[in-house]
């Protein structure tokens, strides 16, 4: 039973809360039973888990016994949980677009709630893919977002496209622009497969180059006195009119 | 100028942090310029406002600077921002209710983003008013909800409603209970005015008695492999379809 928090694999592990070590490492944590049993359940890799109730993960591979000052140590949440385990990321290549008929492109989303979010929603309303487009995407991997996302991050291949360059998969798709300002209306709105339905960071919205790049504009009707939607509701409202 | 976190009216106001002072001076936190303008914009009584830049906030009437140590002191969030305000609670009976043909029902809903998150959705789809139902709801005006409303929460009136005799205002209204298991689908659904459309807390859904009180039943269409949507989500998903 590990005890110490100076132990050198709790140190290990406890560097994956940052996102450098999880790039390099290509590993995450997974806090908690239900993040840890629906990873296992989607046939994640879980390399280790740390836990002060062996019985309770003993579906797990490699259990190993650790005290509640361990567990606090490696977990980011204020009341650590009673396991924390660490996996290998799940990495899709672009190859993973070429058939797929409903996409979402989110550009350089920031806020991590609303990541996992739109994963839970996308693969509630049917999207084949997520595209996390940009330089300044938010981490999948964060703990915050493997939370929001309830268990879905593994329901749907994610792909993490940098440059305009890696879009041309979509050659052949219908390329909706999400904007608040146009004359499409959702309401009277529908799309041909394969599409792609594109939304911008709160912050910022779409960016020119993918407001050039789209073939089709759409605006979602609301009341004069709002000025915008949360980007995740956004983004339910227009997959669930386009995509179910 | 205030400088020092001892001052009596600062101690006040770091009190309306908690929710019982809020209850029992029926005041409130403004945090920042936007939340500031906003609530004036709105009518919202303001008493005054602590800043560090008393120019930025010659449209208040009592405007008090402060330091910075004030500032950081009297706000919740991490950074401090540049003003804090002191307003009075807008408060609405059932009366407003009774003219209102699109009302949204959220039954003991704890969490505070969420609440935000609605307020704002409603206001965009046009929602008349937002009943806040049971013991256990969230408090409007706790400084998170005031902030994911973004300006929203001075758009519609939102009326506490705790016990179930209270609902007799909705007796000529069509009362939709949102539901994960029902067998009409809210794709081919559509109401009459004037309507109630209830939402359960994400913990434990509707409550019986209010399953009962409904007249319709409808849920959303999701893949079969998600078990359920943030109640944020099922909620702009519904009343974009209901009361657009």
């Amino acid at each position: 039973m590990i005890t110490s928090i100076n132990n050198e694999l709790v140190k290990e592990t406890v560097k994956l809360q940052q996102k450098k070590y999880r790039d390099r490492e290509n590993k995450f944590l997974l806090e908690g039973f239900k993040a840890i049993e629906e990873a296992f359940n989607a046939g994640v890799k879980i390399e280790y888990v740390f836990t002060t109730d062996e019985k309770r993960y003993a579906f797990v591979p490699n259990v190993i016994p650790a005290s509640e000052a361990v567990l606090k140590k490696i977990s980011t949440t204020d009341s650590a949980p009673d396991a924390v385990g660490v996996a290998v990321k799940k990495v899709y290549s672009a190859e993973y677009l070429k058939d797929a008929k409903k996409v979402v492109l989110l550009e350089n989303i920031k806020d991590l709630g609303n990541l996992g979010t739109i994963l839970r929603t996308a693969v509630a309303f049917g999207a084949d893919a997520v595209v996390l487009y940009g330089k300044e995407c938010a981490d999948l991997y964060n703990p915050k977002c493997v939370r929001s996302s309830v268990g879905n991050l593994w329901k749907i291949p994610v792909v993490y496209i940098e440059d305009f360059s890696g879009l041309n998969v979509f050659e052949r798709f219908e390329k909706v622009a999400t904007l608040p300002r146009t004359t499409q209306y959702l309401k009277d709105f529908s799309i041909k497969e394969p599409a792609l339905v594109m939304f911008g960071s709160e912050a910022d919205g779409l960016s020119d180059e993918l407001i050039r790049f789209a073939t089709k504009e759409v605006k979602i009707e609301m009341a004069d006195n709002v000025e915008s939607l949360n980007l995740s509701i956004s983004c339910a409202v227009v997959l669930y009119k386009l995509f179910l």
